[in-house]
């Protein structure tokens, strides 16, 4: 019976993580502005983690620049910007690195306030990097106001969105009609497609 | 006892169905080469599906080229050649749609017999359409020797490859340099990135 009840939890809870990927792919094949794709996956981010922020940040001129945000004001986004050298979320994007701080991330070394985004009310703290094409574009971070101890669904999840964000942000930057213009025949037979 | 054993079967599917699209999200950060992951793709495909064939097809030229298979001879890679008015394969092109068939697929009026590939001899066929950038650029078909009941879950999970392929697709003509020049402040906020 209670057997029953664990599995029945965790069904639950794997099939929201399946629903999760399948929307995040949804996202990819529609026309839909970067903008609105960033604000619907942070929604699905904090339904899925419960979290009390979700924070994007993408790189741009070597800086990492706030463009998504559940619950910041919105002057903030495209305002607020981090060197790479500063902070967790800096240290993750130059570690490429995941990072995880159950409780009283706020005390940690690499830790830098931002009163505008009071940023230090958080006790936890997740930070993944965005990878596109095997580089760091940005980080995601998800925080917690009580202590949170991150399961690894949750961390292998937000892994997996970071990889799908790089993905629709080397999307974004494609016409429509390059799509229909390649030849995809050359792209996977390189070396007979010419003759083909 | 059976109610938990339910859990538990249902449980490992849906585990299985994340893991694959997770395996699928690692590709795209990954420098492959298309052909090691369309067959990548194809081996998880058969996994998940205990499927006897599958088969990807990509658009060139208005018509689609076999580009996978789990079990054709090399030499029909690049070979095969379908016209979008020719089959099921060609249906599923031309209407966007999904088909599943699950008995004697071979006498579907839509069918078209290849003696190369012996597709005459499939009961079962599941088949989708590859979307990239909300256009058809490829089919996906799945095929079972015996009659086979497609589950929801399989349908569903074969409609998010056919998302995740043609994403790859996309990703695949895109040079790496692209990536690191890219300017995401711009993507993101069309107005101000001028003057930010």
């Amino acid at each position: 019976m209670s057997r029953s009840k664990d599995f029945e939890t965790q069904l639950a809870r794997t099939e929201q993580q399946l629903h999760l990927l399948q929307q995040i792919s949804r996202f990819m094949t529609r026309e839909m502005s970067l903008q609105e794709i960033l604000s619907g996956i942070n929604r699905l981010i904090v339904e899925f983690t419960q979290a009390d922020s979700c924070l994007i940040y993408l790189l741009h001129d070597r800086e990492l620049v706030l463009c998504s945000a559940n619950n910041a004001p919105p002057e903030a986004l495209g305002r607020v910007r981090l060197k790479m050298t500063e902070g967790l979320t800096g240290w993750v994007a130059r570690e490429r690195r995941q990072l995880a701080i159950s409780r009283e991330a706020y005390l940690d070394a690499r830790f830098k306030h931002f009163t505008t985004l009071r940023e230090d009310t958080y006790e936890a703290f997740l930070s993944t990097p965005i990878i596109a094409r095997n580089r760091v574009v940005g980080v995601i971070n998800v925080q917690h106001k009580l202590p949170h101890q991150h399961g690894g669904d949750e961390m292998e999840m937000l892994s997996t969105i970071g990889e799908q964000i790089g993905t629709l942000l080397v999307l974004a930057r494609m016409s429509p009609d390059v799509v229909e213009s390649t030849n995809h025949l050359e792209l996977v037979f390189p070396a007979t497609a010419k003759s083909g």
